[in-house]
């Protein structure tokens, strides 16, 4: 990559948690780093790219902490189905026949939705992961990529599932300039049998990353493991020593107040996906009290078959929403919040340094909004717009590590056109088989 | 306005309910009504437009039946406030000081925002209601419209206020070419004395009008209701004769069973504001029970101070979420039940007969969706598309009463620059003053 920098004039920038959050001024990019941000002109930078920010708002880029990029292809196949129909006679048998292109194509229409729409980073939990890292690599998003899983299978099969996961995660680790990185994903306590569980921990320690899973999505699943292991979800992986690594949970609905005292002591934090738990009547998560105990909640989508878009704005204003419905405190996670869950916490907890905040030093993973749009005005609070008013269409501009990846709304890495038709053939070719 | 003929082709046209919800083909449009709509190629309309409908997928109309359309100068003015600090501390000293031209760039703002995010129809019930009369009748959108009143006042205030409100019915229902129609509206049981109810009442009867009211919306009221006058709100108001005119309630949250089932007999339609009822932590109304025993329930937004947006395909989606995840049942408000919410039952619950429905004989209140977007892709289920993935800002074209309105998402019966500047002005004249 050659050496390039960017300075944006006459911004307003989204520093939620400052005192002042909302700071009018310029931002410069030197390669991947944000160098300078402030209300007063910087010194002049050499040769630099000048961005008119005047129409413009600035914030870090939506980190999506939990998905499976390639269900895109189902998106819209099955709703308003209880979940065991919903999964055996929908999603099951249509994934079975899922090959390598598919997850390609599945894969880079997300990434395509997810850039367009202000996501800088996701997370990817899935299989032919190695399709997922080609677009990562080929777009320009940020990605947290890992093989997820199922352990309902002979032993032969777990092992040889297991060393898929260790070689995806040797090869692409680090790679992509530092993009794309990786963790280790048994699918979930139900769907990976203690022992099997126990090889992943292993896995973990071993490769020294962090640990990433399903835990506590439907009450069912919570019942069943006690019924199973005498012990719910949180202990039972406490007690396979998942917790003494690193670790993100995925949806975390049902969880007693020991159990989020146990997450809040091993620092696990909670991917919160509102939309998702809410589509297929999982529950609501106890977002709130997670807060209060210091856990880290970061916001995910899930797959779009179960959401239905990948827009992060939607997830955002979900959590922002339902809490304070559920809770009858209408200060409960209140927009800046909201907006960190969606950011800072989001990149904190899939373990990236220096990424989700607009910051003199951090990565330039940014994206710019439209804010001379009639549902954006007037503007009174531009912090609260993003998190209230604002949607994933709004976006204008995205840079991740530096570079303009979305201008005025096209996509400058990807063929769109191509992707489009690509995944409906890919769906209709699944329909067929 | 000349007599003028469309002709949709190649077009998806969503119609709820029908054996085939998703019908591929044609439509025709002669003035203001839909004259024909089926898979076969109609006969030839002399001198029509043609439309090429071949990337764009059509739905009636969305159809807002609650809302406070100048409140979209108060966007983001107060967020995360209990009810009590936000109603005294922001909203009303701010709306003390609207004018009749605030009330007016309010209305445009929100009426712009509205017809581009394919809203055709939607209820206002606000103060300075001619101003708002005015931007409808120039937009072309259709409105139904009523000065609400609040009664806590001395009775010769009281007096004026009503007279206001009956003058403004005379004057404006069935102007526009019948796009504007009245209602008469207290604003609410805990806000009107019941002698003072009784009156508006008697005025409904004189004028021949349906009635609108706020109602159960927060627990407080409700108990404040039984505290005062020894009934619940909707025991109290069945008492004061209102449900012997044709009825709308708004929000409706706090219902027992005996309360729905007198709504249903009375044949009272609720609008639900899923998003106002979240965000100010009201609580959320119990739209399957109401659905089950009967009720008419349509979607509104309500103001955008407390939304902070009027994207009817957010109140659909959040309206087919909600309950599902409150119930723990994923068959709870399935995509067409929230699509009809948000149209046809949309328009019966304020009164309006013939709209809300692609049908022969209906008026052409409809709209186009850009389907050939990535996160509307694959079309696998373009009615679930719809409800759980599109949003206001994929709306390319809209028709009001048989004339387009938008096209290409611009308006083109408001100066949306105009207004932009203007909304934003008159905001920072009500901080000034």
């Amino acid at each position: 990559m050659s050496s390039h920098k960017t300075i944006i004039k006459n911004g307003r920038f989204l520093v939620p948690g400052a005192d002042k959050p909302v700071l009018q001024g310029y931002m410069t990019i030197e390669n991947d780093r944000i160098t300078y941000i402030g209300e007063k002109e910087p010194l002049a930078v050499e040769d630099a790219h000048v961005v008119d920010g005047s129409r413009l708002m600035f914030m870090p880029g939506l980190v999506n902490t939990h998905g499976h990029a390639a269900m895109s292809l189902l998106r819209g196949y099955g709703d308003d189905l209880t979940l065991q129909v919903w999964l055996q006679e929908k999603m099951w048998p249509m994934e079975e026949k899922f090959t390598g292109d598919d997850v390609y194509w599945g894969a880079s229409l997300s990434v395509l939705e997810m850039l367009k729409g202000g996501t800088t980073t996701f997370l990817d939990m899935y299989d032919h992961m190695d399709r997922v890292a080609e677009v990562a690599e080929l777009s320009g998003i940020r990605a947290v990529l890992m093989r997820g899983v199922i352990g309902l299978c002979p032993e032969e099969v777990q092992n040889q599932k297991l060393a898929e996961a260790i070689a995806f995660a040797r090869n692409w680790h680090g790679k992509a300039n530092g993009r794309i990185t990786s963790m280790i994903s048994p699918h979930a306590p139900y769907t990976c049998p203690p022992d099997f569980l126990v090889k992943f921990v292993q896995a973990a320690h071993d490769l020294d990353l962090p640990m990433h899973t399903h835990m506590s999505e439907t009450l069912r699943e919570v019942e069943q493991n006690a019924a199973d292991y005498g012990l719910r979800p949180v202990a039972h992986l406490e007690k396979l020593g998942m917790f003494t690594r690193p670790s993100l949970v995925a949806h975390g609905v049902h969880l007693n107040d020991e159990e989020i005292e146990i997450l809040a002591r091993y620092k696990v934090g909670v991917s919160h996906n509102p939309g998702s738990n809410l589509k297929l009547a999982s529950g609501i998560a106890r977002v709130t009290e997670l807060l209060k105990a210091g856990v880290t909640v970061s916001l995910g989508t899930d797959g779009a078959a179960s959401n239905n878009n990948l827009d992060m704005f939607e997830e955002m204003r979900l959590a922002a929403l339902i809490h304070k419905g559920i809770t009858g405190d209408p200060t409960a996670v209140p927009a800046p919040e909201a907006l960190l869950m969606a950011t800072e916490y989001g990149a904190k907890s899939i373990f990236l340094d220096g990424v989700g905040r607009l910051e003199a030093g951090m990565k330039a993973d940014f994206i710019a909004i439209d804010i001379d749009q009639p549902h954006l005005l007037p503007h009174t609070d531009l912090l609260s717009h993003a998190v209230y008013s604002a949607s994933a269409k709004d976006v204008e501009h995205v840079w991740v590590d530096g570079r303009q990846v979305v201008k005025h709304g096209e996509c400058l890495t990807l063929d769109e056109e191509e992707i489009r038709r690509k995944a409906q053939e890919s769906f209709e070719g699944l329909l067929k088989r």
